[in-house]
């Protein structure tokens, strides 16, 4: 069975961060399935979706992280072409991935108790992100 | 349902990029599938996939982000180990990962409009790749 | 139909891998679905599932452009908040992920020759670590 769930998730702009845990959690509960897979895909080529113990500490690090590997104010090829000014957010969309697909087990998703779903947003403006959570299952 | 569907893509070594977004989207519309995921899966342990605006920029950018982490002319272990020149294909590779799953609806992947996928090769050589798409739909 | 499989790997601490590559053809073979996908899986928020050619030269090489990323030393707000020290080991397994999607046809992963798949430790101790191999095939 696939079950299809789509949800808006306004942001703030580059390092804003959401716990989408209960999300994705609600999705698979109101699934009708036991078992199976949640792929969580953020629609857009400048937000990507990854886990980690969402806590602002933990989050700040992964951002002054990708911060060192795609600088915010370095010149981008990606600025010349359009006058954009978000070719960092791009590299580190890219280089995170647009989704990451959790097992479920008895209605609910297996995940670590200190391990949270995380959408991040890269560009330098907020946005209206759609989120997809596809759910595969029986 | 599951479909499999294996494609050969011709490459021209490390930086070398590919849009197959419509590979990806032809698979999923032949697969007579309505709704579900595709998975898209690189075979071997030198290229990525990963999803991009795919324009030259941003692609340029994202190429030399990932030159400054695992420059193609450091010294690798991996060099010692088979003669080889490619210890940055592999780190290259690890750190993106060899698959992503984008779910579909409608016949149709839900990709942003600039929002591609992208195979990405690393190895200092051409290959010919083959590239999976596993539907699981109905 | 859908198959979980749950297993528990025993690592020593930051570095450490695990080739898994035989546990996920052991739970693929043992589902007795002939094609489908399956999605590997690491609980918790400081290890992180990936492919490479799992040979020691490409592991090490891979685990050093993951300390010059997130040096182990180095100075992480995670570590005020509960007085932890493994920051680095959250922003390495938040930029990998904790998941990958492997397709499999005829009972068999389709993995490269020289593409194993890897289990990556990142905490400071070692950790008993749960694997979950779901697989949703036919």
């Amino acid at each position: 069975m696939v079950v299809t769930c789509k949800r808006e998730v306004s942001t703030r702009g580059q390092g804003d961060t959401h716990d989408i845990t209960d999300l994705v959690s609600a999705a698979v509960g109101e699934s009708t399935c036991a078992a199976g897979i949640a792929t969580v895909f953020i629609v857009g080529s400048t937000a990507a979706v990854t886990t980690i113990e969402f806590e602002p500490g933990a989050v700040a690090d992964l951002n002054r992280s990708l911060e060192s590997i795609a600088p915010r104010d370095a010149d981008y090829r990606h600025h010349l072409r359009w006058g954009d000014d978000n070719g960092s957010s791009h590299v580190r969309a890219a280089l995170l991935g647009p989704s990451i697909t959790v097992p479920f087990t008895d209605r609910s998703p297996d995940l670590g108790t200190w391990q949270q779903i995380m959408l991040l947003e890269f560009d330098t403006r907020g946005r209206e992100r759609e989120v997809i959570v596809q759910i595969v299952g029986e």
